[in-house]
C-alpha cells in the first residue's frame, strides 16, 4: 500500500528536510521515517515532493511512503503523530495509488516568503518572518514580480550548491500581499531551485528599495548575472504551503 | 527623569511578569530590570502596567522606570535591546513627566485570546494559539460575549489566588473574529482579575459548544457562581495587545 502523507513542520530546529549524513543533523525526513517505524515496526524511506533547507517551515509538504499494515490509510496519520513532536505534525494521510510519486508527480508548488518591517526585531514575528527593517516601494516590485511568470532560465537564481539537471522553471504567480508591517511574497511554479524563492525574494527587496531596476531583473533573466540580484533572504521567513498533484 | 518603555515578549519561556522569589523563575521584570542596571550601571525598579502570566505573551505591555542618565530617553530603547534577549524587546521608550505611573494611570488595556480548531495540534500555530479542536458556535458566542459588556462584578471570573480589592470591573467591548481555523476574541477593559480573560473565553467556549447558556453567564454575573463557567483556557492563547492611558 502507498500512503501519502501532508505535513506542516516549524522548520527552526531542523538541518532541513532530507536526511544528512551526519548524525547530529535533525532532519523532518528522518523524523518521519522514525516515527512510521515506531508504527509499523518496519523501516521504510519516505519520498517527499523536495528537499525543504535548513530552518525553513511548511504547512503542507507531501510525501509518501510504501508499507503492508493494518491501520487504515486515512487514519494512520493519528497513529503518526502520537509518535511526532510537536514541531512536525502530519495533517492528512491518505491511500494512493502506486504511481503516485510525491517527487515526480507536483505539479504546482506554492511558498510564501513572510517579511515585516520594524526597527526592532518584533519577538512575536521574528520566528516565522525576516525583518527587514525599512518599507521598500511595494509597487515598484510588483511590476518586477511580474517579470518571473512565465516560463525562464532561472540559472541566477539558483545556489551554486544546487545541482539540478535544467534551471528552466515556469512561475504561475508571484503576489506581493502587503498588510501593516507584513509584507508576504506568495509564489507559484511548476518546481524551484534551490535558494531560488530566497534569492528572487532578495532581489524584488532590491528593486523596492531602489538598488536594482526592471531592466536588471531582465538582464539577469537573460545573461545570469547572479551579480545585479539581491541576497539570498534568511530560511526562517520561508514557508511551503502547498503542493498540487 | 522617568521613562515609559513599550514592551514586546514571547511569553513561552517566561515565569510571567513579575520578578519571582525563586531564583530559578526567570521573568520578563528581571530581564528587563537587568538589561537597564547593564545601560546605566544601576539597579532599578521597573513597573509595568500589570502583571501577565507565565506563558502568556505581550505586543505592547506598558512600563516606567526612573533614572538619571544621559542617554535620551526616545532612544534608549536602542540601547535596551542589545542587552535584551531575542523574546523579550522594548519597541518604544520615551521620557514621561513623574505623575505617569504604568499601572495606577492605566486607562483601558486589550487582551486577545487567540484558537485555532484543528483535529491535529499545527506546529505553525502552537506557540500562540491554542487549539479546541471543534468549531464551536459563534453567533451563540457573539450573542453572549456582549453580556460582558459594561461594568459587572467578575468575582467568579477571578482565579483563587487572585487579590484584587474589588473585583468590579468596566468591559468596553469584546469582538469575535473567525478567519477560517482561526477564532479570536479580543476584549477591552478598564482592567482585569487574575486568569479573567481566560475563564471569559472557556466560559463563551462552553456556549458555542451548547454546555452553557446565555442565562447561564447571567447567573454567573449575578451571584458568581463558578461552577457554571467554563475552564481557564491555556496561557499561551493569550497576549496583551495594548494598554492606553
Amino acid at each position: 500500500m502507498r500512503v501519502k502523507l501532508t505535513v506542516c513542520y516549524d522548520g527552526t530546529n531542523y538541518s532541513g528536510w532530507q536526511v544528512q549524513p551526519q548524525p547530529e543533523c535533525i532532519t523532518v525526513q528522518q523524523v518521519l521515517e522514525d516515527a512510521i517505524e515506531q508504527v509499523i515496526g518496519k523501516k521504510v524511506r519516505v519520498t517527499g515532493s523536495g528537499r525543504t533547507d535548513a530552518g525553513v517551515h511548511a504547512k503542507g509538504q507531501v510525501a509518501h511512503f510504501d508499507c503492508d499494515c493494518s491501520i487504515p490509510p486515512e487514519r494512520f496519520y493519528r497513529a503518526l503523530n502520537i509518535q511526532l513532536p510537536p514541531d512536525v505534525k502530519v495533517i492528512k494521510s491518505e491511500g494512493v495509488d502506486q504511481t503516485f510519486h510525491a517527487c515526480n508527480n507536483a505539479k504546482k508548488k506554492t511558498y510564501c516568503y513572510s517579511c515585516y518591517v520594524s526597527d526592532v526585531d518584533l519577538p512575536l514575528k521574528d520566528r516565522y518572518s525576516v525583518n527587514i527593517e525599512r518599507m521598500p516601494d511595494i509597487d515598484k516590485m510588483r511590476e518586477c514580480a511580474s517579470l518571473f511568470v512565465g516560463e525562464h532560465d532561472f540559472k541566477c537564481f539558483n545556489a551554486s550548491k544546487g545541482g539540478a539537471k535544467t534551471t528552466v522553471r515556469t512561475i504561475y504567480s508571484l503576489d506581493i500581499v502587503q498588510d501593516d508591517i507584513d509584507i508576504k511574497f506568495i509564489v507559484c511554479g511548476n518546481g524551484f531551485l534551490y535558494n531560488m524563492v530566497r534569492i528572487m525574494v532578495g532581489t524584488l527587496l532590491k528593486v523596492g528599495y531602489g538598488k536594482a531596476t526592471k531592466q536588471d531583473i531582465l538582464t539577469m533573466l537573460e545573461s545570469g548575472k547572479r551579480e545585479l540580484g539581491g541576497k539570498t533572504l534568511l530560511a526562517k521567513g520561508l514557508c511551503l504551503e502547498k503542493v498540487d498533484y
